[in-house]
């Protein structure tokens, strides 16, 4: 029997179990470290995959990312010839849908500035912009950032997105590449991230973006901590340029205590909750991925080993 | 030529006396206190109306109030003969739509808790709660809050909704009266008021309706200040029973620098900024409301002299 090896956040284990014992009874469940006999392991679900992979596991056919994103493996030091599949769970996409929206009402109603008007218990309104003079622009324009861009959608928000490559997106103005990322970041007064984190998108949140902003925009990072030079943010709203910024990721997680973000009156700083694999609904994708691989058809959310996500 | 009385905010004046001089060239505009012939002064557009109304205005048809609500005018000095319309204002409906979204995805994502950890530089995530298990139920079943529970649909809460008579919303499980309300704070993990304030509503969130609600439940007021007993809210939240409570108005506005809430870690506290009436988007309403009386039709948002809303 092909068995399916766990190696991830222990404490979700036993959760992940008890799908794979009701749901795939022909796929033997074990848990990290107890490999058992190599030879059957067929499938690994991991966060991190271990060292020397080929040799631990030599009938390895699917690397199973138990994670949105795959940033956090080190793809060079897996065989080209072993897929990798990311995970797609539901779950995660409405938890970022929730967050997402969360922190652009947050933006777009001043709520930095009455969060720091309560501290301060000052009573004082200031004007409201109708949404549809907002201009929400989201970098990145996959599956997910797709979801985000219809959660925003009935708000009637002025929508915008940018990606490598060219994208159509109902009711939304879709910019492509390096051309023509100047002319989005113009005219966008909320920006939300949510690129994978590769070796092109790494510090693309820095001083020389946030130039091209328009004066007074404001930055959600719902990527990875690693898109964001922090001290360029730092600068960009202690000069006035940016507003506010909402961040759910850093680069160093979890944050020391002395980091100048928790004390910042303009920064919403959550400790990388925007979404959080559940097993009850990440399952279905998984074990759908297992049969399609049986029978020789695609996986869904296989990573393009060329481009790292 | 019918004049139009405009007695309410001066620094919005402007707006709408453009609007009127370009959509309603047939309507003279007047702003308080110049009321120049009272006989000519048809409709008064107020916050406030003067006291005396009968003698200041005698030939007035219709008192148009300049807001959602009308608890801020004594009904009983006005004369019962004379029609009193409040504001429909879709600008006023989108704001409420915003806040709302806004307030329940801050109690539903735990942002208050996140919030406070922030101030207590402490990076910890918490579980995350599906909203299809989050129960959010809207007390008040009229159009504001119907359209707030439209919002709220797409993230796939469990809706319900009280008024006080009955009402059918489709996806929403309507209570009505006081035999139901019982049932209904029940199953309320977050309870948001949007009610009109009446001699009936006033003081309704009080502490025999906290405890009728289950343990951890939240609150949102949306609705006036006067909905709420403060001490109550206190205590309820400071015996654990509720978790959190996000306020838009309070029984006195502005708050004074020594109210409680400025302080509650539990509470976010905003200084009535869900909507703000806007004349571009409240004119067309008005003037609508103007042509139906002038035609001898009903006119929208005509206020139930019985009811007092």
């Amino acid at each position: 029997m092909p068995a399916f090896l766990y190696k991830a956040d222990p404490a979700r284990a036993e959760r992940w179990r008890v799908l794979f014992a009701e749901h795939a009874p022909d796929i033997e469940w074990r848990e990290w470290p107890n490999i058992g006999d190599p030879a059957d392991v067929h499938y690994l679900g991991a966060w991190l995959a271990p060292d020397d992979l080929q040799q631990v596991l030599p009938n390895l056919k699917v690397l199973f990312a138990l994670s949105a994103g795959v940033d956090q493996l080190d793809l060079s030091r897996i065989p080209k010839s072993l897929p990798v599949a990311r995970l797609l769970d539901p779950g995660i996409s409405r938890g970022m849908c929730e967050y997402a929206t969360f922190a652009v009402l947050s933006l777009h109603r001043d709520m930095l500035r009455y969060r720091q008007q309560q501290v301060e218990r000052r009573w004082k309104a200031h004007p409201l912009k109708p949404a549809h003079t907002r201009r929400v622009g989201v970098m990145g324009l996959g599956l997910q950032a797709q979801q985000i861009l219809s959660s925003l959608k009935p708000f009637g928000f002025e929508l915008s997105g940018w990606a490598r490559s060219e994208h159509h997106v109902e009711g939304v103005t879709c910019y492509a590449g390096e051309a023509q990322l100047h002319a989005f970041l113009g005219q966008c007064d909320i920006l939300l991230c949510v690129l994978p984190l590769t070796g092109q998108t790494e510090g693309i949140l820095n001083g020389a973006l946030f130039e091209q902003l328009p004066q007074g925009a404001a930055l959600i990072n719902m990527g990875r901590g690693g898109h964001l030079v922090e001290n360029d943010l730092l600068a960009a709203l202690d000069s006035g340029h940016l507003s506010a910024a909402v961040l759910d990721v850093l680069q160093q997680e979890p944050a020391s205590t002395d980091h100048p973000f928790w004390t910042h009156p303009d920064i919403l700083l959550t400790p990388h909750v925007a979404a959080m694999t559940q097993p009850e609904s990440a399952f279905a994708g998984l074990l759908d991925n297992i049969r399609r691989f049986e029978r020789g058809d695609v996986m869904q959310g296989q990573v393009d080993r060329g481009q790292g996500y």
